[in-house]
Formats: C-alpha cells, sequence, structure tokens
C-alpha cells in the first residue's frame, strides 16, 4: 500500500498560502493527494528519490502550473428562459420602461422559471455549470430567487443540489426569497417578506438551504425587510450574505456585517463607515464586474478602501440571465481587473481563497496539506495569464477531491 | 449515388440572406452539402417526403439554429511570449513609460517571436486558433508583424499557413511589416519602410502574403509611409487594409479607402469624410472591441454615421497579446454590443457576412446555394444568444467545407 492515491511533480504551485509571498509560489514543486485532501505541496527535493514508491499514480506537470481549483461564490445560475431577446431590444432602442411594461425584466424569469419542471430547469442549468467547471470551478454557489413562491423556491434549490451530484462539484445553496417582489403580493412588501420567511424555515427544515441572502436595494427590499429575513435565517442558525449597495448606498454593508454576514455583494456605492464594519466582523467583499459590465456602470467599488481596511476580496460572475450573463469565472477576474484595477493576484484570490471565505468553507481555496485536494492545472507560464486572458481554454486538468474530471 | 452528402433537418437557419429581412431566419429548415458547396437551405417543405434518399448522411438538428460559420477578419494571433506579466505591473501601478524603458510593450513580443523557432511559434499559436475554431470560427486572418526583418515575417506567415493546414481552417495571411518600427531602425522610419517594401516582393513571391496592412498613427506611421507601404502592395497586385484612426485622426480610412482597401479597422476617431470615402470604395469597418475594451478608451467609433453611409461593419478579436488578449470571436461579438451599441444582428452579421467582405471573400458568410458550406450549428434559443453569453460553450457542431470538426 503506497502511502498517496495520486503524486503530482514538476508542477509549479501558485499555493496563495498566506505565509509565503504574492502568489505564494513553489517552483520545481510536487503535490500529492490522499483520501480527497492534500497530503503534501512542496519543494519536491523534500521528497525522497524514488517518487514511484510514494503514491499509485505518478504524474508530471511538465513544469505547468497548479492553482486550488476556482470557486464561484455568487451565482444565481437556475433559471428558465434566456433575456437574450430583451438584450436584442434594448440594443435596438426600446427603453426599460417600454420592455418592463412588455412583461420583461426579472418578472419574465420567475415566470419562466415557475412554468418549468424541475427536469427543464436542471437540464437548462447544466450546461452553465458544466461552462464554469470546464473553466477550473470545483465549487459553487447557486441562489434560489426566481420562484418567489414557496414550491418554486424548492424547485430551484433541489435542482441546485442535482447540479453538484451530477457534475461531482460542490454546491453551496442559499435561499434568496427576498430577491423581487411577485406580482401577486404587488404593493404588500411587509407581508411578501412574513411569507418569505415561513418559506425559508420549511425548506431548511428539507435540508435545501445552507445560506440566506436578500437584495437590499431602492428597486429591491428595504433594510427593514432585510434585517426581518436575516433574522429569520438567524433564527435557524443560518449565515447570511447580502446583495449591497450595488446602486445606491442604503447601508447594506454595515447590515450585513451586523449579522455577521459572510458576504457582501456589489458594493459599489458601500461607504467607508460599511467597509469598517465588514473588517470588524471579517464579512468578504464580493466583486461582480460582470453586471458593472453589463450595465454599463461608472461608479467602481471602492478598491482603495477595502484595501486599506483589510477587508478579504473576492470575485465572481454573478451568472444571471438579466444583468450578467457571464459563464466563465476567469472571465469574471478579467473584468474585475480591467474595470476595478484589481491586480491579477488579488483576482485569484478573489476566485478561490477569498471565495472559499465568502461561503464559510474554512477547508479550500489554497493549496496546503489537510485541505481539500481541488486543484486546477493551467496551460500558462505565468498565474497572471488567468486574469489576463479574455476567453480560451487554459485549464489541463482539473481535480475534485483528488478525482480527476474528465 | 444520392445527390447529396449530408441533409441537415428540423433546423432553424439563419442565413442572414440579404433578400430576407433581420437575421434572414428560415425555420423548420433544412440545408444539405454537396462537394464542400452548400446545395440547399431553405423550407424544409420544399423538398421531397423521402429524405433519406437525398444524401448519404440524413441527421436531424433537434430544431437547433445553424448560422454562417463565424470568421475572424484581424488576428495577430501568431506570436511568443505573453505579457501577462505587464498587464500584471500596469494594475499594480506601474507606469507605461516604466514598463517601455524595461523593454516591454511591442517590442517585447517581437523580440520573443524573433527569438522563437518556427515550431514553438506554431505550437504557441495552436491553441489560440484552435480556441476559435471550439467557438465557431471557420476562417481567421493572421497578420505578421512581430518579426520586422525579412526572416522573421516570413517565419510568422508561414506558421500562419500551417496553422489552417493543421486545423482545417481557412487562413488568409496579411503582410503588416509596418507594425512598429525596430529598434535597429531607431530614427529611419522611412528607411525602415522602403526595407519592408522590399521583403514584402520576396514574401509575395513565396505565395505567403494574401494582403498588406499597416499601422497608421502617431506611435505607428506616417500616412505618407503608410502609402508607400501600399503603393508597393498595389504593384503587386495585392489587396490591402489598414489599422485607422485608433487613437487619432489621421486620415487612414480615407487613405485606405482611396487605395479600394479591404477593410480600415479600430476607427474610434475617423470623421465623417473617411466614412464617405469608405462607403464610396466599399471599404469595410472592422470594429475591434477587445482593444477599446482592455485600454480602457471612451471614444467609440461612430457607429451611426457608419450606418448612415450604409457601410458594411464587421466585428473581429484583434487578437494580440498587448492591447486584446481576446481568444473568443463570440466574446469580441458581446463586446461590441455593450461597449459599441450595435445589435446583436449586426455583430453576427460582423462576424460572418461582413467579415468575409473583408477578407475579399465572396464565397462565405452567408447560408445560401453555392457558397461553403462553413456552417455553426448552435445550442440556442434565438440568435441574439450568440451576442448576449459572456463565455459559454454553446457550439454544437462545425462544418467546415461540409465536413465535422471534431
Ligand atoms: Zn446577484
Ligand atoms: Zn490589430
Amino acid at each position: 500500500m503506497k502511502p498517496w492515491d495520486r503524486l503530482i511533480t514538476d508542477a509549479r504551485l501558485a499555493t496563495l498560502r498566506a505565509d509565503l509571498e504574492g502568489y505564494g509560489a513553489i517552483e520545481d514543486a510536487a503535490i500529492a493527494f490522499k483520501d480527497g485532501r492534500i497530503a503534501f505541496a512542496g519543494a519536491q527535493s523534500d521528497l525522497p528519490a524514488a517518487l514511484d514508491a510514494l503514491a499509485e499514480h505518478v504524474q508530471s506537470a511538465n513544469g505547468h502550473w497548479l492553482t486550488p481549483a476556482l470557486i464561484d461564490c455568487h451565482t444565481h445560475l437556475v433559471f428558465a428562459g434566456s433575456r437574450a431577446p430583451e438584450f436584442e431590444r434594448r440594443l435596438q432602442g426600446v427603453s426599460y420602461e417600454q420592455i418592463a411594461r412588455e412583461g420583461g425584466g426579472i418578472l419574465a424569469t420567475v415566470a419562466a422559471t415557475r412554468a418549468s419542471s424541475e427536469e427543464a430547469l436542471l437540464a437548462a442549468a447544466l450546461p452553465r455549470a458544466r461552462a464554469l467547471r470546464a473553466d477550473g470551478v470545483a465549487t459553487l454557489e447557486i441562489k434560489s430567487g426566481y420562484g418567489l413562491d414557496c414550491d418554486s423556491e424548492r424547485k430551484m434549490l433541489r435542482v441546485a443540489r442535482r447540479i453538484g451530484d451530477e457534475l461531482g462539484m460542490t454546491v453551496r445553496t442559499t435561499y434568496l426569497g427576498a430577491h423581487a417582489l411577485p406580482r401577486e403580493y404587488a404593493g404588500q412588501a411587509d407581508d411578501y417578506i412574513a411569507a418569505a420567511c415561513g418559506w425559508l424555515s420549511a425548506l431548511h427544515a428539507e435540508g435545501l438551504v445552507d445560506a440566506v441572502d436578500a437584495f437590499c436595494e431602492g428597486i429591491g427590499f428595504s433594510p427593514v425587510q432585510t434585517r426581518r429575513m436575516f433574522e429569520a435565517a438567524r433564527e435557524l442558525g443560518l449565515p447570511v450574505k447580502l446583495h449591497a449597495d450595488q446602486l445606491s448606498d442604503l447601508g447594506g454593508a454595515a447590515l450585513c456585517a451586523q449579522f455577521d454576514g459572510l458576504s457582501a455583494d456589489h458594493l459599489e456605492y458601500v461607504e467607508e463607515n460599511g467597509v469598517r464594519a465588514m473588517a470588524e466582523h471579517g464579512t468578504v467583499a464580493v466583486l461582480l464586474p460582470g453586471a458593472f459590465h453589463v450595465l454599463r456602470e461608472t461608479r467602481l467599488p471602492p478598491i482603495a478602501l477595502l484595501r486599506q481596511h483589510g477587508v478579504a476580496m473576492a470575485v465572481s460572475t454573478d451568472l444571471n440571465p438579466g444583468t450578467s450573463p457571464l459563464q466563465s469565472l476567469r472571465l469574471a477576474m478579467s473584468l474585475a481587473c480591467t474595470h476595478f484595477r484589481i491586480t491579477p493576484e488579488e483576482a485569484l484570490r478573489g476566485a478561490t481563497t477569498h471565495a472559499a471565505k465568502a461561503l464559510g468553507l474554512a477547508d479550500r481555496g489554497v493549496l496546503a496539506v489537510g485541505l481539500r485536494a481541488d486543484v486546477a492545472e493551467w496551460n500558462i507560464a505565468h498565474p497572471a495569464e488567468l486574469s489576463y486572458w479574455l476567453g480560451g481554454d487554459p485549464l489541463r486538468r482539473l481535480f475534485i477531491a483528488g478525482h480527476a474530471v474528465d
């Protein structure tokens, strides 16, 4: 019986270990997996010479770079329909108002999602999750929020779980009942929130909910309504996160931090007190450059402030049919560099280490002994290439819990 | 002997035929190939009922959309090295000037390309061409211009030809000796142009050149120098195109039109007289949103003027290591819609019909009888999805000259 399941030699590791500089690079390195965990990650010269005796499978990486597998910590990838025709009409000069009058926008996605069977919803969502995986993602978060009634929210969350089973990825589910106000509750947002808090209990009891999110915005729910949802989450012992301060400063980041939120997401309009609260409570800032790009926003999230206060920054696709039809986390990293001027190193950490933190997962996002063997091998000459290319197909191999994905 | 080689039934065609509205859509359609050409493209009800008798291979498209295969009419995809470390240093706050002093910028790519063997250059470029093909591209243009001496320009053009052979794609080569001034000619731009015109003759005699391009810009070559290169092209009977009016208005578009140029490319600063000249001479406007995006430019090409004068607009990746490391033509289409506000229909035509025109190829870019059977089949519900998604993998099948690419 050899000590390890797999040993990859002649590798270059971007470990992202906090005790090392920059990317935490180790050149002339090797990495080993055992029972789905990393059993060794370090200089190859620290291993005995007879490598074949060390693991069942010994393979050379031929000098390629390995990083932690990517983690997409904010997606809405379960939905029916696409909003491409609406995208087209906007570019033909039709106004948002007109499109809304025609039944477009988020409620169009809600109607399509409600009308869709669980199987059809799964079939529609799987290629999107597969596209993320083909780009190096092993862990992803998926939100509900296009159901907006108990059965439809359940259907979405069940599909999210099934995606994880089907593709061998870790899926963390987030209940986003407080995403938009469905037509049947028009003018009764408080009543809707009360109902949605009830559905949360039911769905949580079914094991479908890992965290709770809300859309706190002038066009979404108020801070008071958000707080009510967060209190319901707290009663169930569920962590919270928030779509916060994207289009205006409602103090969402600070509110989320008060609840020890895992993350506050978007943040274009967050002010310094919100950033300070996030720093105090360890709430991650999730940057979502896809929506910024598609909406052609000009107000940048306060990167300098976030750095100054030591708030961990994650980067995510926000994959959704309206404002971010973005199916590549590498592309989100590129957009974050170009639009938000973060560095490729921050982008990579944002799509690994800090994304793991944003999901409350302490067992991944760094190449270190004892962590999950979720590892990506790339056909690149420098880790910055992961943020530099737009498109392309640099992934050579992806290991999830030590198993190669084919 | 059955009349056709292949028949695809139950298809939806975005033919892009000029005599039809919009996308030239035909639903409930079929398309047939014979000897690498399209032998039928129309309503399935126009075919006799016994479909199996019509072709050797009869397959259903299951209602999927088919379009002309994509055409990338402006790339610099043969080069050595990447400029990712430079990209990283810029985002760390290092100035362009400092990077240039350190030997960065285009001359870094020239040095790496010169030092690279033909085999190494091919090995570096092939994955990029493969990424384009995986996204639906069957025809692409490749420019020289990182050699800047006769042997190195030859090496680049030979690699371009070999890419076409290797991947079964049509590659059109463009001589771009007038891309930048190599160090050994510092202060002697006129002498360099004279030399580069000589290399053009030699390389053309070797069958390596299909067209001639130049970089007409304050930081490139002057209109007078550009004209000299164009005259050399004209003597050899070669068509021209031009990197024109990207960063300032030097009258490049008008100059190119005077030489009946195939295309003037970039065009952010072109004025109305330039647009009018392009319209008169049938010169295509090639939009390159990748460089606009990466450089965070704010001056848009004059889309309304181009439309008003009836100038055909193409869309291309400009795939290059400095200003547009963009390996997806679909993503270029998306960027053109978002940044330049063209419609998804214009983007698709720009990546097919008009891109063919920009390459002087009259035999492709539309689904019509007699044209090349370069056809892409997509997993989409609406043609606008080709411009709507960022990333993802919607290509189901690609046929080049009637043969399925695997
Ligand atoms: Zn979101
Ligand atoms: Zn170019």
